[in-house]
């Protein structure tokens, strides 16, 4: 097949690439996006987002996710759906290899091929996901007011979620598989002092049990003792993972985790080549600065093609 | 008087400080966003934001404002009005100063105090500023109906402003000092299919002349021709200097433009201070960008006051 050209291509469709394409179709500048599912990424798992400013009564995923596209191709962005397997970052022309075999190049590329929740992988977890089930406890705390939720983990995140959830939560059970935290010392001392924190040691949530939405987990201890917890809501934080599959991570000189450093302004180590969203290597996923750093890597990409 | 002490100071209420007000109140920290004059800033004197990811049909910069605000109070932002004239930021503990000679305390601030227009630094100029002279089409195209109006720039705010305003001028012409615009393609095109726009190149503006209000500029070329072009109004549109007056920029370690470091995180050299939005030293500054910092500050203000 033949190699199609765009000067610049945006891998990936969440909030970060489409704001890439709503400022690459507005710059007029020869692009092309590409999607492996429905344009909106993770946020279209996201029931009801309350924190992206600009929609005083919140928004759901789905319909957030409609506008960006619906704004993006107003001013003409151009899309497709395939699914990108692998890539050559090796020369000024970039190239892109799809699973049906064709081949794409460009002469910027902009990652945005976002990030995925760790699953649990029990039960009830897919099927209650955005029904009580959640991955992100600053975005749905509010959600659980004077309620009982349970926060699977034990990091940093785990931990801090928690405290962050007593905000609003009546009472927050921690069930971690171990029998100690790995979380910061500080943080840890903050949960333990925290009088409607309680913790569940050494033990694994085994299957989240419900109706209409999560009712009960069921727990198993590591000295094998089953036990039932009635529980409104769980948050299962025990980390992200990068979408990168098709990324050359040695050449893009991927974090330990997978994830792809860049400078203030989203260029990755190879010159031409952004990464913006939550496959950036960095502290702080949310979805406004997703899209805030799409915009600036499409900035990033006309001052690179300038300088061509 | 007394000083009032809270975890988190956030300076400003454009889209940076309004979205790490939303991101404070929703995790519940103490907090206070301190704004001069209107919530909103630079935006409220934007006409029309066409690239603010999901709002399709764009939004007119007052709404915006006014949808953000409406979001942060909703989850009980805490904000007031106050000119705050300088700081001390030597200790852990920040002090604040107000104007009325108040004094405020804090353990982490976030600096979202943004920018201002650039002046030409013209005769004229600041004599005829209200008087024909004007820094913002949206707040004054109206005073310009059936009349001509130059317009001094060749960035995205030049010319889609000069396109805003033959919504009410008979005729505008914009006056750029190189042969060709910065702006975005698509505005360009639209600027130059506007019959009711003219363009004078390589040329400046050496002063601004009239008795009562602005009769006509003094032009110069890059070839060193002079001339003069009868006006009823000019909009200088060149660009924004930083609102940093009541900043140590020595202790922030500002650019040489007086923009604020910061690494990916927004974390200034100052423990504990975050700088977020248009006062931040960046190549791209947008609302959506601006907005997706201020909820990365405050996540870093969060995690600084986990650790003290």
């Amino acid at each position: 097949m033949a190699t199609t050209h765009h000067k610049l291509i945006i891998l990936g469709g969440g909030p970060a690439g489409l704001t890439a394409g709503l400022y690459a179709a507005r710059a007029r500048m020869d692009h092309l996006l590409i999607e492996k599912g429905a344009e909106g990424g993770q946020i279209l798992l996201t029931d009801w987002i309350d924190n992206y400013p600009g929609f005083p009564d919140g928004i759901s995923g789905f319909d957030l996710a409609e506008k960006m596209t619906a704004q993006a191709k107003r001013f003409e962005m151009k899309s497709m759906f395939g699914n990108v397997v692998s890539m050559d970052l090796s020369s000024p022309i970039k190239l892109l290899e799809l699973e049906d075999g064709a081949t794409l190049s460009c002469d910027t590329l902009i990652i945005c091929s976002g990030a995925h929740p760790r699953p649990l992988g029990i039960p009830g977890e897919k099927e209650f996901t955005g029904k009580g089930v959640s991955y992100c406890a600053t975005c749905d705390a509010p959600f659980y007011r004077n309620q009982h939720v349970a926060v699977v983990g034990g990091g940093n995140t785990a931990v801090q979620e928690a405290a962050h959830l007593t905000k609003f939560a009546d009472k927050v059970t921690l069930i971690h598989r171990r029998d100690e935290l790995r979380a910061d010392k500080i943080l840890q001392e903050r949960a333990f002092a925290n009088p409607k924190v309680d913790f569940i040691w050494n033990t694994i949530a085994t299957a989240i049990e419900g109706k209409d939405g999560v009712e009960r987990l069921q727990l198993q201890g590591t000295d094998g003792n089953k036990s039932s917890l009635k529980v409104d809501g769980v948050f299962i934080l025990i980390g992200v993972l990068p979408n990168n599959k098709m990324l050359p991570l040695d050449v893009l000189n991927a974090d330990e985790e997978g994830f792809i450093p860049t400078d203030l302004e989203t260029r990755t180590v190879v010159k031409g080549v952004m990464a913006a969203g939550d496959i950036r290597s960095k502290e702080v996923r949310q979805v406004i600065n997703a899209a805030g750093e799409g915009a600036t890597a499409v900035l990033a990409a006309e001052q690179y093609l300038s300088n061509l």
